[in-house]
């Protein structure tokens, strides 16, 4: 008799359950609920009061619907007994936070805070902490914290502390009668099984947590603001659990409501990008996962904690346990090419896609697979969106260098695959060569799925191999494994994430192999991407800060003038 | 009673004839007569013989048809008496060539030789002599001659010598059978007059010709090729006239087809951009003239000869006489935005423009004019046909610099055009600062009639006022101007060409004046575009030769495959 477990993954727009057979993997149903929300950036639900730029929350409510939505969907879909399904896990968009008051409630749901928007979900992609997260690099640096090598240098304005020190610093009654500052996926886990268990992952990625040394010390966040002294002993705390943990059971009351069994295990809260990782079999050092989408998250396991330049997070135990996990990152990757296809892209060869009936990327890639590689003379930085790995710098801009009066839009785009392979050949080399072996690549997400020509390339620049995961919903199906894991081996699930990724994760059987003759011609155009990523990335011309301040300046005098 | 000249403007594709009211230059009537046999460049005529890449010829028989054709026809129009038109003079692309025979037939009118594609009109942009050029550099430099300096380095492949090497090299028979090589500009009015009469323009800028010290010397040829030791005492032999001067009066034959009376004066030839130089009624040192088209020609007169880096040429006399005639250059300005607005230029600003019933060109514009200098965080090197002055590099290509997502298409054609005008700073700059002042700018040609935002941008860019020449056939109109210098003060024209000038030379009311605001900003852009300028440009970072090596490969691989 088959056993099963659902993974839930929340993404930014939409939640998605899926129902696997824990013996091969397989994904019995999917169901995907919208957030009747969404991301709240622009006014205040109720009060419809008027966000500020950079802005981004979200409704706890919607959370829950997905849950009583997408769950009880995928049971009749598949007629799979309740019985049958032995656990459930999430994984989450992070940090996405919220404050709780003591009985676990967000604060709002509380009618007489609920007016201010401090009191709701703080969005991963809420930027309106930034000036937070300055000021804390700078007293970390001031300080030498010892944290600091392991966020490459930066603690992101994304993250918990900005977040909550925003929080303090604009609406300190708010922080006043907040019990807990919680991850969403934390909080959601406690609703189902009725106890805040936190999660290894997200306290380590996202709230400086070290799984020996605990969080940064008192003095630190006292230097930050007296007021913040104690934070980590009154508001964030709770004790922090290994992934894959018991979170506890279901209880009666959501178990009526999601269709399934009271007491069916709960796994802890997980990452959405990391949750992938097992998901496409990689439980071992050496081979480095790629979650490629609108940007790239490259996830890679260590036996030793190293210094690695521009990585965003070394965890222990942070993607699977008994591993170092690294984490590092490329800001805009498929956000580039369909920038380019939106803004860069003649009506000539969009009217040649629509007479073929394919898009206008299927076309580019086609007439761009002509080329070979260095046959466009052009090169480019990769950085539409700054750089984050290895450079961590949002105010670097992209360039492209190599136009004749002959330059076609194909080459252009094929400039830009290419470039975003060099900026991940960037992240492979300061791993490679700073003591974390990088073998293999593997590749999620929606990007490898259709791309041939970009995973081709992918390969050539690394001079690596690049397996694709046969799933396209692995953050979901590694929430299953490690709702497995949570179940345990007795009840049918597994010991642990390594026998749940044996029997459950699948790559597709062809990869990408690096062509040599290719790797060779690649490897000199990386000579040139790598000079220019060093001349204006380090600091040697700082053109680019130098323009993004010029525009600032002519964007404020053009304001000044319109008022 | 008004007298009146004819200034006839032979250009890539046609000929064009204005006739001048002498007084105040008015233009009574313009004819324009397509060349029948366009620029051949594919199939040679009556052989059908197949031409090699980058050849370019025309039919001498075609310039002919011009002076028949359209002189008739604005005499027709304007209704004027042949007794008041008292001249006629030319301007003509160079270096434009031909091999003629002892009665200055052209070899192609020859049955015998007209097989041969070497006895057809070379045109200017015939590129297939680039061996010979290059060649000609080096043994110029490995001698230290004393012309280099005074050519910015560099002889180009589209001059004379380069060209009659071609011929020596590939057809020596031709090369043997010909009596003189001569520029189609002297060669039309030979055909007018009967005489022929060199010019001192095409002779200084083509053919290395200098006032006081003649042409290289035969040390000089004989080094290139023994055979050539003799090339300026037998084929290129021939008086040099200054401009202006009277080459002849109009055979009975020629009047009679033209419908002028015999004996009209007829000017030396002289070169198109050279001659716009007093239509715009620039006779006097300080005054750059910017020839603004698919590329731009920059003229300056000067007092004495100085070195200025990376410029085209310096002729005594070249221009105007009793000044040294400075000649610089961009060679893509126009050509950049026809080639943005082809490839970069997505649909919706299409559809958006169609709706408007106004060009992409202008609805461009329209939006770029809306930021002000700096906002788009953009900055470009304006090399997409390379560099002529002052890199004199044609290996250079174009790069911007400042992407981001949000970077909009109106952005980018903003920046192309403030990277021409960083462009035409370094030429401004290269002369003022080597002792060749620069008070004011003149515009002429296609581009300052329609592209308000463009001029400018030039005068912020510049920080110096521009006028625009009120003619849009300022060639046609300075050839005019020759022509009356050419009569004489006597039959009613000019004692010289400043005083035509001061009397036919218009250019409209309204100037563009530099704005201090926008000038202050473009002073702290140009020195960013100034550093990447020489990065880029003067050897630091040789990438944009990498890359073209690197395309040639990859092209020349690709072709091996498909054969």
């Amino acid at each position: 008799m088959s056993k099963y477990t659902i993974g839930v993954d929340y993404g930014t727009e939409s939640g998605r359950a899926v129902l696997v057979d824990l013996s091969n993997g397989a994904e019995i149903a999917t169901h995907v609920t919208p957030y009747r929300h969404g991301v709240i950036d622009e006014v205040l639900p109720g009060s419809g009061r008027k966000l500020e730029m950079d802005w981004a929350l979200q409704h706890p409510a919607d959370y829950i619907e997905v849950l009583t939505t997408s769950v009880p969907a995928v049971m009749k879909e598949s007629g799979i007994n309740p019985a049958d399904v032995i656990g459930i896990g999430i994984d989450f968009t992070a940090c996405t936070m919220l404050p709780i008051d003591p009985a676990g409630q967000p604060l709002c749901f509380d009618e007489s805070l609920k007016g201010d928007p401090h009191s709701w979900v703080k969005l991963w992609k809420h930027h309106a902490a930034q000036d937070e997260a300055d000021r804390l690099n700078e007293i970390a640096s001031e300080r030498g914290e010892a944290f600091q090598p392991r966020y490459g240098g930066k603690i992101s304005s994304e993250w918990m502390v900005a977040k909550i020190w925003q929080i303090l610093n604009e609406a300190p009654d708010i922080y006043e009668k907040t019990d807990r500052f919680v991850e969403a996926t934390d909080w959601v886990i406690m609703q189902m099984c009725g106890e805040l268990k936190r999660n290894q992952c997200t306290a380590g990625y996202k709230s400086i947590y070290h799984h020996r040394e605990g969080y940064p010390s008192r003095e630190f966040f006292k230097a930050l603001d007296p007021r913040l002294e104690d934070l980590t002993a009154t508001k964030l705390r709770g004790e922090i659990y290994a992934l894959g943990s018991r979170a506890g059971g279901l209880t009666e009351h959501m178990a009526a409501l999601m269709g399934l069994n009271e007491g069916t295990a709960v796994a802890v809260g997980n990452v959405d990008a990391h949750a992938a990782v097992p998901a496409v079999g990689v439980v071992t050092p050496g081979k480095l996962v790629m979650a490629m989408g609108t940007s790239i998250c490259h996830m890679l396991l260590g036996e030793e904690e190293k210094e690695v330049e521009g990585m965003c997070g070394v965890v222990e135990n942070g993607i699977i346990p008994g591993y170092y996990g690294y984490e590092a990152g490329q800001s805009a990757v498929g956000d580039i090419f369909a920038w380019f296809v939106e803004h860069g892209v003649p009506e000539s060869v969009k009217q040649e896609a629509d007479a073929e009936g394919i898009s206008v990327h299927a076309l580019l890639e086609r007439k761009a697979a002509a080329y070979k590689p260095g046959e466009t003379g052009l090169l480019a930085l990769d950085w539409w969106n700054g750089n984050r790995s290895v450079l961590v710098d949002t105010n670097l801009t992209g360039l492209i260098v190599g136009f004749t009066l002959l330059t076609k839009p194909e080459e252009i785009y094929r400039t830009l695959l290419e470039a975003t392979a060099f900026g991940t050949r960037k992240i492979v080399d300061a791993f490679h060569n700073n003591g974390v072996p990088v073998d293999v690549l593997y590749a999620c997400g929606g990007l490898p799925q259709k791309n041939a020509l970009l995973m081709q390339i992918y390969a050539d620049v690394t001079g690596r191999e690049i397996k694709v995961a046969a799933s396209t919903q692995t953050p979901a199906l590694g929430a299953a494994m490690f709702a497995a894991v949570a179940a345990g081996a007795q009840a049918g699930g597994y010991d642990d994430v390594v026998e749940a990724a044996r029997h459950m994760a699948r790559v597709r059987e062809e990869s990408y192999q690096p062509i040599p003759e290719n790797a060779a011609v690649y490897d000199k155009l990386y000579t040139e991407y790598s000079r220019l990523h060093d001349y204006f990335g380090r600091g040697e011309n700082p053109v680019m800060k130098r323009l993004k301040s010029l525009k600032e300046e002519a964007t404020h005098s053009a304001e000044t003038v319109v008022k």
